[in-house]
């Protein structure tokens, strides 16, 4: 019954590409993940703005990643400080986004992201990807920040009460899903199931960390890394009540290799004769 | 597609009537799910048995449970220490079930169960409770032995890979299901999932502590308690796969006062006008 509404809520999104992780991915090893970052960015031809604005330590963080990146084979890379609106303002960064090929949202604190970008020159010059152009890739905070809604705090553990989870608005770049992240290993399952029970239209995308989605412009995402992305689908959902009552939803436990379309809301199997994409 | 299988296996169970515990019940306030019990089994002319197999301090847990059921008014008491297969063979505590109207299996280990009393002839004096007469309670260990699958370890946690969950064989008084308990306590969606995705035609019965499910003869469950009881039914599963993959599992959170009719596979709503059972 919400499936137009999904449809809709998904076109609202910026139609470009996406590499969300779950967090905590590998940065010193085969960095599985950031390669394809820097590869779906364009390789030695890639320029990438790292976008520090979730976390307190930007110097710190944006040099880790300009360091793993350049290392990876990124042409080039920019740590940009968006630490204020005013800075989100300023067309020297927008003009950033123009050179850039990808633009990575470091991981820290999702509300700082949708305090400080949210409505900003620099949030609908990335809204306006709409060509696909620019590889839009984000970390933890900087994944969740990336949907409709996002997921602020909560209980992490079971059962999904009502008061498990706190939400906010995210940058809905990413439209009609909300993603939590650090998902298996902070036992969050429950915290997505209440953040889909109130918000049955939007889909749950929960991502464990050092994995991650590679969703495609056309909206289909297949799953990268070391563990699995749940996705909670809510169209299912019969009855919501007090005490966490849940009835009827639907889980999808994806392992590397399996997608999802978010169009059609369909699970994808791991493409033959490459049975994972690791 | 596993509906039948599924009701054949429930019809294999006893028809008896059971309440189930996720553990950890109050044994000292108002004892809610305990009075419950004693209240099935006939109150005042409740004779009850506390089977203590599972633990290895039956005289201690024994003692508790005598104290409590005496305590919320229960005719007669008789803890019955079954620490071998051969004492599950003796006439005289047979002779005790005939003389029960319940009967309640203690937390402890849960392959205890099974292996002092599987096959046995208390166990299958127990099994011909055909007509319903006697209640069933059983609490942690005691709750899930009674199950067609028992879950007898796991990494608790998230995702639910292959390896996630280890199982054996229940006594299978409650045919057709897997019941898991410290549900929410102790992060067990994950293992239940795996359980489930590993034997879709098994019902998975999550029990958080302090919660219990009342389960009528008819084989329709109502949950009552301080917790929820999820139920994840993997008929709606469309494939499992290597390293956890499972898609479409179907997910109800059941808060007390909701139900769920193990034949017809269904939720069932809280009875208006008490919209809660506490």
């Amino acid at each position: 019954m919400f499936g137009m509404a999904v449809n809709d809520h998904w076109r609202d999104g910026a139609a470009g590409s996406f590499l969300l992780i779950g967090g905590a991915e590998d940065k010193d090893g085969e960095c599985f993940i950031l390669r394809e970052f820097v590869r779906l960015a364009g390789g030695e031809r890639a320029g990438i703005a790292v976008i520090t604005t979730a976390t307190r330590l930007p110097g710190e963080v944006g040099e880790v990643y300009r360091r793993v990146f350049l290392r990876l084979g990124a042409g080039e890379v920019w740590p940009v400080h968006l630490d204020s609106r005013e800075k989100a303002g300023d067309p020297h960064h927008i003009a950033i986004l123009q050179r850039a090929t990808g633009v990575f949202f470091t991981g820290g604190d999702q509300l700082r992201i949708t305090r400080i970008l949210g409505d900003t020159p620099f949030e609908r010059s990335l809204k306006a990807n709409g060509s696909g152009r620019l590889i839009i890739g984000g970390t933890s905070a900087g994944a969740a920040a990336m949907g409709e809604i996002m997921i602020t705090g909560g209980r992490g553990g079971y059962p999904p009460g009502r008061n498990a989870v706190k939400m906010a608005p995210g940058l809905g770049l990413l439209g009609g899903v909300v993603i939590d992240q650090h998902f298996a290993q902070r036992g969050r399952i429950g915290r997505l199931l209440a953040a889909v029970a109130s918000h049955p239209h939007v889909l749950g995308i929960g991502i464990d960390e050092d994995t991650a989605i590679a969703v495609s412009p056309g909206g289909r995402f297949t799953v990268l890394g070391s563990g699995t992305v749940t996705v909670v689908d809510g169209r299912s959902i019969t009855r919501t009540g007090a005490a966490g009552s849940l009835l009827g939803a639907t889980l999808h436990v994806l392992a590397p290799g399996y997608g999802y379309d978010l169009k059609a809301r369909k699970p994808r199997l791991p493409e033959a004769p490459r049975s994972v994409s690791r």
